[in-house]
């Protein structure tokens, strides 16, 4: 890269502008005059002995002087730079993983190097956000084949930290999503490892969803743990239930997100990509995925289901893990929380055996955890269920998953929303549809899951016979805003609980 | 749209981010925390009955009180704000326009009224910019069918200002560009109108080029006229040579190509309706588009600019308007000023005859206008070459355009650079090649277009046999810094123009 003779001087001006770097320079500032730079152009910033690339802001006023150059506070943070600091600039190189993405768009097809530029650029910031939807959108709609979808999680297993354990059998479980409150992993975690499995599971935050399971999670114990933390605790207790973000597994995959997540775009190829990854890189070697079937859940239709089901264990293969698919009913949501209070009030309430306690979220728990324990050698084909209802009912799960959320810094209490408002039945009737998305709409406008507490009680299923005025769910919310929003969505969308009449 | 009831003082910061809008609120504003705002969070601003989407930067020092929001430059210009301006904010609403981009990427066709949602929501910026990558990106690679265009182009003509003329016959003429120095639209426009053809030409400044027909036209006569001024024009003298930026014909276009720019893409289908979209909207029905062939221009190969030929037609056809494509040799730049005075001044050399006017732009335009003057009716076919030529020779042409500059404002005189330096041939031989992008890159680092004097003057074209010594091109600056840049990097980049020794 060709560096500019001509040095500036840092002035910080506190703008956090988030993952986007941000670099402010005068109008008048003679090197923005002398490269040609103008607003938008993105420039690299180089600087203690580092470098970065950033876009450009024009400063028209008095916030800086000719000299100055100034940072958003990432960017500043990544380089360190203190006031004063002496700055250079220069433009950005031409980037070969910029023309592979054209090519992709054109239909060329990616391999294993292309994969590997195009992911290395995107972690270290190179590609801009515009050039990744461009990329997320060419890979979208099945234009990656497995080879693709082999390379392209090689690549991203590759751009960052990889674990191993000295256990011959590491097993996950991991639900492609799209059904609000299926929040089995806390449970499915505790009665694997109380049954001697090893489970160091990390887990993500939600993307389009009202909460991953590392929101839900956080609200029980902390999940920001590094590497040596999360270790630590699987040496305790044989498992863990953290948070992915802060390893540096597949860091790709968070970036790719970032742009996936308002795109609301989350296609088979970048699907498989993700999750194996982050599998692969995890460390583990037998890993059980649950599929949800339904017409609002991730996967629409079996046909969709068995397709991904086929390509998980196509790539798996080819990366050296076995992939166990699970297609699962997705009609309808799992529990009775949306967001993550919420839904860790019912996770919480399957652990310790409560009478209330939501039965269809215990038992697709306990469908999983047999699953898995003989996938893990720990129960004989068909011995699974038993093993797993066992370990629950005894309270041994219970104390498994107290002694990881004590391990991972302490079991917290859950907090409640100050604002809740009841939806109710406009006639009397059977339930006979609900839709997924739009409940989770709703609670995503409440607030959820940046307020942990904000999200959707759901009181009814499908078939639950109701009378004119029962509740059917209640919004809560933290910020009277949020309830507001979420409440006129609601207004509009009052088809989101069909009740059909006696006929 | 919700309107929060808190209300925000509105404070200047002069932060320029280009068409990219930024909203600033403090880190503590009570607004950013009751609505859960945070760093990227896309927001509503509403102010003056009016409203925009802009990107949330969180302040994190003495810039901004708890009480103050701030804008960047052109947000703050869009709600026309002073300072004191109360104004409020509130949560983006669901976009419909999103699901069809997304359902676009899984292969759905869009028809008429999704084109239309989504251009829209485009124009007004409430789609963001990675959506329109996506977008951009899910029709490139041929994923547009020719109904799609139609569909496309009808949405960007309908989403910006149209004009109609009372002629029954109104032509116009366009390249699609990549060929520095190609500036025949003057010279065509003087022929036609002067033969009485009716052309309404509005033009664009450079994108990334070092001028556009815009910049070279506003050297020689007034360009940003306002729709009634260009009326006026078109109506004394048939024709009229102005910036279409100020006429808000297909502003989409202008939106779409900001993120095609950076991406570098520009698929078929989007360059079909960019083109076409401008030329419906501003009441042409007979439209001659000029296709240079190149390996350094747009089109780089003959099938290629025969596909885009084959689309311009058939959605021109559609679109009830006759689409005359001309493919022609876009080798080597024409004329041989680069940047917009020294472009004007090869116009003006080729309009009055001068012995030494460039007769490769005078040969192109006349193939132009001859042709246009056929398509037009204004010649049998087979008779518009002589009728152009004879225009031009006897000097009615360069009447024409004196008459047309007059009624946009007064002809001016064309400025000279007071800084030039000659790059001469390090040895003797034949001039084999010539990189039009490395000229162009020159140029605009000497200064073009912000400077119109600035640019390139080139003194060979391909085949010319140069002693060592001998001049090959000058590079015009209005500043020392300006050329002092041009002249580094055109040192690192000495095989821009290639010369061969005699074997």
């Amino acid at each position: 890269m060709n560096r500019a003779p001509d040095t500036l001087r840092f002035k910080p001006l506190g703008i956090d502008t988030a993952y986007d770097h941000v670099v402010f320079m005068h109008a008048r500032c003679h090197v923005c005059r002398a490269e040609g730079f103008a607003a938008q152009t993105r420039i690299v910033v180089h600087a203690r002995d580092k470098s970065l690339i950033a876009t450009l802001n024009i400063i028209n006023d008095g916030l800086l002087d000719t000299n100055d150059i100034s940072l958003s506070l990432g960017a500043q943070h990544t380089l360190g730079l203190e006031e004063g600091d002496p700055v250079t600039v220069s433009h950005v190189p031409f980037l070969h993983s910029a023309s592979l993405v054209r090519g992709k768009i054109f239909g060329q097809r990616l391999g294993r190097a292309d994969m590997q530029a195009i992911i290395d650029d995107a972690v270290t910031g190179r590609l801009s956000e515009l050039h990744l939807a461009s990329f997320v959108t060419a890979c979208a709609g099945e234009h990656l084949d497995t080879d693709e979808i082999v390379a392209l999680t090689e690549a991203m297993v590759t751009a960052g930290e990889r674990l191993t354990w000295p256990h011959p059998v590491v097993v996950d479980k991991h639900c492609v999503g799209g059904l609000p409150g299926n929040r089995t992993t806390p449970i499915v975690v505790a009665i694997g490892t109380a049954c001697g499995l090893v489970m160091p599971k990390t887990s993500s935050r939600a993307i389009t969803s009202p909460a991953g399971t590392a929101d839900t999670m956080e609200v029980l114990a902390p999940v920001n743990l590094d590497l040596a933390g999360m270790r630590r605790v699987v040496e305790q207790t044989g498992g863990c239930l953290v948070w992915g973000g802060a390893m540096s597994l597949s860091p790709a995959d968070d970036v790719l997100i970032r742009v996936e997540r308002p795109l609301d775009l989350d296609s088979d190829g970048q699907l498989v990509a993700s999750i194996l990854s982050k599998k692969i890189a995890a460390g583990s070697n037998r890993v059980l995925i649950d599929l949800p079937v339904g017409p609002t859940a991730k996967m629409r239709s079996i046909e969709a289901a068995n397709r991904v089901s086929g390509r998980l264990v196509a790539v798996g293969r080819a990366l050296g893990i076995e992939v166990t698919p699970m297609v699962t009913d997705g009609l309808q949501p799992i529990g009775r929380g949306i967001g993550p209070a919420l839904e860790a009030r019912d996770v919480v309430q399957v652990l310790t055996n409560e009478k209330n306690a939501p039965a269809d979220l215990r038992e697709r728990a306990l469908l999983l955890a047999a699953r898995l324990l003989e996938l893990g050698g720990k129960a004989a084909p068909g011995q699974g269920a038993q093993l797993a209802a066992a370990t629950l009912d005894s309270g041994r799960a219970w104390t498994q998953f107290q002694r990881i959320c004590a391990a991972q810094g302490g079991l917290r209490e859950i907090p409640v929303a100050p604002l809740v408002h009841i939806v109710r039945a406009t006639r009397a009737g059977r339930v006979s549809g609900i839709d997924n998305r739009v409940l989770a709409r709703i609670a995503k406008l409440a607030g959820a899951p940046t307020s942990p507490v904000a999200g959707l009680d759901l009181h009814v299923h499908l078939d639950t016979w109701v009378e004119r005025d029962q509740p059917l769910f209640s919004i809560h919310a933290d910020a009277p805003g949020e309830l507001r929003y979420a409440r006129s969505y609601q207004a509009e969308h009052t088809d989101v609980i069909v009740i059909e009449e006696e006929s």
